[in-house]
């Protein structure tokens, strides 16, 4: 029955129930957190003999150089093969990072500020930039804008990725100098974008020459399912009709091998490459080789990280199951919530009735789960609808996650009864 | 015999003899490098057993989060810990950064740059900006200041430091906002500031708040002989002249386990630290736990990073020796070339009679030896006397070596000559 055909009182009713199981939650005492994108014990325990796989007779990379020294500031060659080969870029066109893709990110915006992107003027010195924001959206890349003062323009996502048609209206200001997107199992709904989108991203125009799509391909093949899904490869369709260098894509092994420990990728255009590395030839002397080749030796090839993923997926399914299961019980005949149903990614993102968002996270706060702060998928924090939530399920125990989604739904309840009822 | 003192019929002779010698050398078809201070096989193989060490029962930092997952963007603690104590600092007044103190330097001049130093006006706001620069110096210092724009300065170096006298009369303008130093074993010197230097440089007053010394501490222990020197604690000095804020120190493994997949670590005050957390917390999620709790598994504490770097030094000694030794026999009479014997550090500084070190370099090269290239140790690259070469004694054999410094030395002779039968 749906509460909005409901009258007062037996929504207030329902309020005091609600308001019960609510503080039978509150005195289990828990501590557990929904907030973040983490993988769990299991899923870190996967990898472990990848700790051991240097028992090896040869530190030296295919060509020669010995990974325990200074050299390759791109990444060893093997290292630059197998993830241009898991996303598709040959790999002269892939340079190999620290731990961190945020960072390859972070640094990528700072020059563009400071220094230009491809020779063009600074965009620090080209008087306001603005930044396209798909939302909901990743709260890191929203908080890289914020930091650097760049102002952030929300974009709506549909169901097959952004609103291009009003991104294609956009990039007609010269001022507007690039945009942040998650294209595969986005953060946080899950979706993925079309080839139709794709191809109109590739395709854009932009008034600024120094425009460019900061493409996070941070879940390229962290699938939920059996199969994986397919993203148009947009470097290689941007390279056929001829704009090439619109686009920059970064990835990481960090929900593959180690979060924080594994190996970061930035791949791009010819003249982007060489553009990012007459900063990093400065920056350092080269990143974590040893670190590399311990990646390249466990998975031996981009087909081994797929067919890793497998086992992600089989410890992560049954978690997403668990809450999108207690959504489905406790609230899909109540017309006060929506939900995805992602088929890869880290999050479920869920959409309460508006202005009841920042409730439900403060009431299952107070009872002891943690979520995502709720405005943090919108630039600055702000969530005008306020709406959305992001819901991180990989990290606690099954146990934990079934207590903690039924309070979440409890939460969800209780906070929309609250507004209905003083209204 | 000094060759100022020789007749030109004499150094005719001189000069055919050396080109012979040097003729000679071609035909070896030699292909040696003595440019940059990389570690040489037997150094990394010391530290081999880290790769393995990781088979323990947890991963868990002293504080109990997992080191293989996100965590801890500071660094984990014992990491902290021991990095703190080998530079005789307050853990908290430390953070991990990734493998290269180079990127963390880097880092923290950009950020300067673009967003300020501890809430004053970002430096590219501020018009001209300057760096002082001890000179020689390290290349990748310049070229930092270079990359940026920051016009640099150079300051002598005397025999126990940079010319503090002349530091403090330029600090007095207010758009000088910073200077670099390697304080101990200098790059390529090999100096040890004395007391009085660091005293006085951390005692500076200078016109700009915003003024920083980037103390790069890269040879903290990293002694050849039997002893290490004792370099003044600056942070610790600073502090108690009430001049905290003025110091930002930098070291890394780099040349005490792998170049490139060490750790690598900032200290500063609680101003500074602060400050520079406001980035990295936007910059990336965490650096790379694994290796830090690898090496605090291995090395155990500061101390057993001390006794490690004694065998480092018994690897090194007997190369720089080799060099020093050919030197010795070869120039010491004649007058034409000065260079120090360094106690730690990576480098010999060379410096021949002025105009002659590109012509050195260049007959090197042509020989098969590569140098550093002259000038490298300045500025922009330019050597105002033409006189300082680097030589950089640690990564070829000892038999390569031999012949190296004897083709070097042959040709430091043929280029002298040359200049004075052209004068």
């Amino acid at each position: 029955m749906k509460y909005c055909e409901l009258s007062r009182e037996e929504l207030l009713v329902l309020k005091d129930e609600t308001e019960k199981r609510y503080i039978e939650f509150k005195r289990k005492n828990l501590v557990l957190d929904m907030s973040r994108g983490k993988p769990n014990k299991e899923q870190l325990d996967l990898t472990m003999d990848m700790l051991d796989c240097m028992k090896i007779d040869s530190y030296d990379t295919i060509t020669g150089i010995d990974s325990r020294n200074y050299g390759c500031f791109e990444g060893i060659p093997e290292a630059r093969k197998i993830m241009g080969d898991l996303l598709g870029v040959d790999s002269n066109n892939v340079i190999i990072g620290g731990a961190s893709s945020l960072n390859l990110m972070f640094d990528y915006v700072t020059t563009a500020m400071l220094k230009g992107v491809c020779g063009h003027e600074p965009w620090s010195k080209q008087g306001k930039v603005k930044f396209l924001c798909p939302v909901p959206g990743y709260d890191r890349h929203f908080a890289i804008c914020e930091y650097l003062g760049i102002e952030m323009i929300n974009i709506p996502m549909l169901d097959n990725g952004p609103d291009v048609e009003l991104i294609t209206e956009l990039v007609k200001d010269s001022s507007v100098k690039g945009m942040f997107c998650v294209p595969k199992y986005s953060n946080p709904e899950g979706k993925v974008f079309s080839d139709k989108v794709v191809k109109a991203l590739a395709e854009l125009k932009p008034a600024a020459p120094d425009f460019r799509i900061i493409w996070d391909n941070a879940y390229c093949v962290h699938h939920l399912g059996e199969h994986d899904d397919e993203l148009l490869n947009i470097i290689e369709y941007c390279a056929q009709v001829g704009n090439p260098d619109i686009v920059i894509e970064v990835t990481s092994t960090s929900k593959i091998s180690f979060p924080g420990s594994g190996i970061s990728c930035i791949a791009a255009s010819d003249n982007n490459i060489k553009d990012i590395l007459s900063r990093m030839k400065i920056q350092t002397i080269c990143n974590n080789n040893i670190n590399q080749l311990r990646h390249v030796k466990y998975f031996g090839s981009a087909q081994g990280i797929r067919e890793h993923m497998n086992k992600h997926a089989a410890i992560l399914r049954p978690r997403f199951d668990i809450v999108l299961e207690m959504l489905e019980n406790e609230l899909a005949e109540l017309g006060i919530a929506k939900w995805g149903n992602p088929k890869g990614g880290y999050f479920i993102s869920l959409d309460v009735m508006d202005g009841c968002a920042k409730r439900v996270c403060q009431l299952s706060r107070e009872a002891g789960v943690v979520l995502t702060n709720a405005g943090a998928t919108f630039p600055y924090g702000i969530d005008p609808n306020d709406r959305n939530i992001r819901i991180a399920p990989s990290f606690p125990s099954v146990e934990d996650l079934r207590l903690a989604s039924e309070l979440l739904c409890i939460s969800v309840k209780l906070a929309v009864l609250e507004k209905m009822l003083t209204k």
